[in-house]
């Protein structure tokens, strides 16, 4: 079919939806390093894992065989409220970039909690639901996390306590009050309710939090409340396989039209969205049957993939979590406050990690002034106004369109459009103001923060 | 096709998405009553619609005959960036209720704007291009048809001037924000750049403004610059054709499947959300053709239909617009302070108000904490956060639904869900704190804001 007869918005019908999530790691010849236990450095059991985690997810988080894991038939119905989403063929851009290439992107924002986190949410409340759990705990930064926690315990009727980092849950009233919309109990961290949180205030009685702080405390609670285990959004290989719905459905989209993508590309924090974007191309790259560019896209002021070490490190700054083998700027780093909160992490998926060490996929870092000039613009062409952590994708398609529009190249370019920029209008306020800046680490910075690795 | 069968999200193709907008008014017998001019208390002629409204849209508000207008093509295109909006079958919701009917909505919330108000600001913004101005000016209350408005003029190169109510401004900053993403200038109303906003502040130095003054200094504006017109974003009957994209598109998805919808649910404001749903369900009905229940829900705190008077009346507090005639409490009425902005409005359609006055549909009321309590409802249910203006919708349709649980019937109950809260948080707060109150206007209250009415 030519491309001229593609569709704006490309909608598969519901029986095209995925009926099974794939798990990149089944055709990896080297497999991510597993999670070591912080205590013994050696591999965590399942035994070990179930102390903080449903079993199903410890299993699906230690699983590196199986290729195809069924989607239940209760989540399948909540994902058809909100998906398929769509891949959008992004005419208007490209009419104004005046490019010769064919740019897509695969937009996760349709849903209230405005990302693709929900993909994974309500996959993580399913297995807790099932093994009769009365809640879960989670923490939640810029706040997309825990929304979609909080929407997918609602569907299900689950107690959800959400750790929300201080400054957010100041600064981001609108994000607390969409979670306590759909029932969820929001505490801002550090706080009174936990012993690290106790310990902390004493010791910073001004602090206003931090992830790391705010994963202690959900895991605390977890650990020590009958009836509940803590879940996370990103970063780990369970919710990288639930996100590969993602990537599914865009490969699906394609080749109804007989496209066949050149360069994909993704935002990467934790890796959530560009692990589940990749997950069916990789697949095929690993496997021999097609080749892609691949490129993960990163800010320049947390540089993970581009200026980190590929070591084993802690998950959290409390180091309370197990190790993890990836990508990492040192559990210490602090990454300056760029709006791009879904991207100010540490590390990065040890899937990921390794597929990059294998010289699978390519990464780039851009400046956020560059991120939001690209966001601004793409608003103004497509309509979307989109999350800042987004548009770092948004802005290397851009990039790469130029490219095509030097060299009069036709390639198709596949983007994730992971989220809406409706909770980061200070953001935009910032940049429409000319009060943005850009931040990049200097070398000693990150060497100091690398210094302490743990010894493994 | 049995109902069985029917997917959670209905989209057409976009080959069967609407080619041209439906003129209810062509197949009224009572056409609705002209615009006056308010001098000469005659019916408004082109030339004099001409002065503050665009030539093409000034016919189209004029046009009681034609029944169907070809939308142009780069009206068409733009709707293909955010339309077919999906048509959902809210089976969660049926089942929570335990209820036989079946729900059907039509989700308009799924673009930036968050609203239905981008159907008619693009045509409007379109015809403003076509005519070679440079810009358009309008006011805004809650923001949605600012924002809707901001958009399109962007996507078409038009300069757009937003006079935004000063307390709006300041209490929504991320609506303003987005606006102003979208390229637009937001000035908080009453202002310094205007004659009539330089005498209110003069008079009263801390007002926070009103609509009333919003649109008299959007008005000077563009009669006193060149190249400028005034656009409004509801009431007009040029907003009624233009949304008929609503209701044309709800109508092919349910006709796609062989649905016959009973009862057809729409908030309303000032009509432009529900005359657009209704449109080919009230034609079928003008035309003795199909009998349908068509029900309109206002807040009880500004209940136009249900206690207003029909009469001709002032369409703004300033008195400068044309005297429309319609369901009305009087230009003086002041709402109270409810979170339904969209609402707020003395007035309604002209065409709706006829339609209404003919028995050929029903209006009711519904209080504003009953409305959070659906609200809030239907987004656990549904996952979709609700603007406080589709809710009333939403409220009513849970209602007939119960009532359907009471007699057993399995109606086919379809509602306008016209768009998202995310900008709404203050109002899920206050309910989420138990702080919200209702208020319900007294007679005399309302008497005595109708005793102003222009003796025409």
């Amino acid at each position: 079919m030519s491309n001229n007869e593609i569709p704006y918005k490309i909608y598969l019908e519901e029986s095209e939806m995925p009926k099974a999530w794939y798990n990149m790691r089944a055709d990896m010849k080297n497999k991510p390093a597993p999670l070591l236990n912080p205590g013994t450095l050696k591999p965590m059991t399942l035994e070990e894992m179930s102390v903080v985690f449903c079993e199903e997810l410890a299993k699906q988080e230690l699983d590196d065989q199986t290729r195809f894991f069924e989607i239940p038939e209760e989540i399948k119905s909540f994902y058809r409220m909100y998906r398929p989403s769509p891949l959008v063929r992004a005419y208007c851009l490209e009419e104004k970039l005046g490019t010769p290439a064919h740019i897509y992107y695969k937009f996760e924002g349709n849903n209230t909690s405005g990302s693709h986190k929900l993909n994974s949410a309500i996959a993580q409340a399913y297995y807790a639901k099932k093994q009769g759990l009365k809640g879960v705990t989670t923490e939640t930064g810029a706040g997309q996390w825990g929304t979609a926690l909080s929407m997918a315990c609602s569907y299900l009727g689950l107690d959800c306590k959400v750790y929300m980092v201080k400054c957010s849950y100041e600064q981001k009233p609108f994000r607390r009050e969409v979670m306590r919309t759909y029932g969820a109990s929001v505490t801002p961290s550090p706080s009174e309710t936990t012993n690290v949180g106790r310990k902390i205030l004493a010791e910073h009685p001004g602090t206003t939090g931090s992830l790391g702080c705010a994963i202690s405390e959900a895991v605390e609670v977890a650990v020590g409340t009958e009836g509940y285990k803590y879940v996370l959004g990103s970063v780990l290989n369970q919710v990288l396989l639930h996100q590969s719905v993602i990537g599914l459905e865009t490969k699906a989209a394609l080749d109804k039209y007989g496209i066949k993508a050149d360069i994909v590309i993704g935002c990467a924090g934790g890796g959530s969205n560009l692990g589940g974007l990749i997950a069916p191309f990789m697949g095929e790259k690993l496997r021999g049957e097609a080749d892609y560019r691949i490129i993960a896209v990163e800010p320049k002021s947390c540089p993970s993939f581009t200026r980190g070490k590929y070591a084993y490190d802690f998950c959290d700054t409390g180091m309370v979590c197990p190790l993890a083998k990836m990508y990492t700027l040192g559990s210490d780093f602090i990454p300056a406050p760029n709006h791009a909160g879904g991207l100010r992490y540490h590390g990065m998926s040890s899937t990921l990690s390794q597929l990059y060490d294998d010289g699978l996929m390519e990464a780039t870092s851009v400046e956020q002034t560059e991120v939001f000039k690209a966001a601004e613009y793409f608003a103004r062409v497509e309509g979307i106004l989109p999350a800042p952590e987004s548009s770092h994708a948004i802005k290397v398609a851009i990039d790469e369109a130029l490219k095509c529009k030097e060299t009069g190249e036709a390639k198709n370019i596949v983007f994730g459009l992971t989220g809406t920029g409706y909770f980061d209008m200070y953001a935009y306020e910032a940049f429409n103001d000319g009060k943005m800046s850009d931040y990049i680490p200097s070398d000693e910075e990150i060497a100091k923060s690398l210094e302490k690795l743990p010894k493994v």
